[in-house]
């Protein structure tokens, strides 16, 4: 079996989920286009997942917990599951990607959970030595 | 407390992490713009985390378990944490997200963890009834 499984989305698309296209197991990350004035048509929580917002292009609104703030490009937020939210686009669309994760489950990351690998095959571009 | 933490991260910015500045609980994500021809200048694995990518522009190469693989904008890949990976940019630069999470961590999601929420505060772009 590949350690890898690789899939090409349409970046344009209203909505593309990749859980089931990838064979996640610790993550659902979803790729949304909004249209201009366009809306989740409803407000909702989560159980067990954090959620990771991150605003690639256009602007909106974040409604949580009945307050409403101005979002744009560059802007990430967290939330947490019981927080109740919801999104809208401005006039010039929204386009965000969300991705889920189980709160409280990542035990480290990067430096404490990465490892350098320098004993099998290399990249031309990895200097040796 | 907030349900939620809001930051701002510089989409043209070599690297940002978010997992500190968004006290993420369940995943770390990494935007990443890579210039024409550079590289992650060695090769990693993982002990527990799955890496999910997502090429949003340019182009690239990607090295995995030994082989070399072209990547492009809209690619996406989900990468074990034995798998053995490094990157390099074409000569368009390469501009990707990857995030961390546990492999097996997610237990449900979307339709299943989440809940929706009619009884609260709604903002004025959800219809009623």
């Amino acid at each position: 079996m590949a350690n890898y499984k690789l899939t090409h989305i349409d970046l344009q698309a209203p909505r593309t989920e990749l859980h089931d296209l990838l064979n996640l197991t610790g993550m659902e990350l979803s790729f949304n286009n909004l249209p201009a004035g366009g809306a989740v048509p409803f407000v909702h929580k989560h159980k067990e997942n954090e959620e990771l917002y991150l605003v690639l292009a256009g602007s909106g609104t974040l409604f949580i917990d009945g307050e409403k703030l101005p979002i744009k490009a560059g802007d990430a937020f967290r939330i947490d599951p019981a927080g109740c939210r919801s999104l809208q686009a401005g006039p010039e669309g929204l386009t965000q990607i969300c991705i889920q994760a189980k709160a409280g489950s990542l035990e480290s990351f990067t430096m404490g959970d990465g490892q350098l690998v320098s004993d099998g095959p290399q990249p031309e571009w990895v200097k040796k030595g």
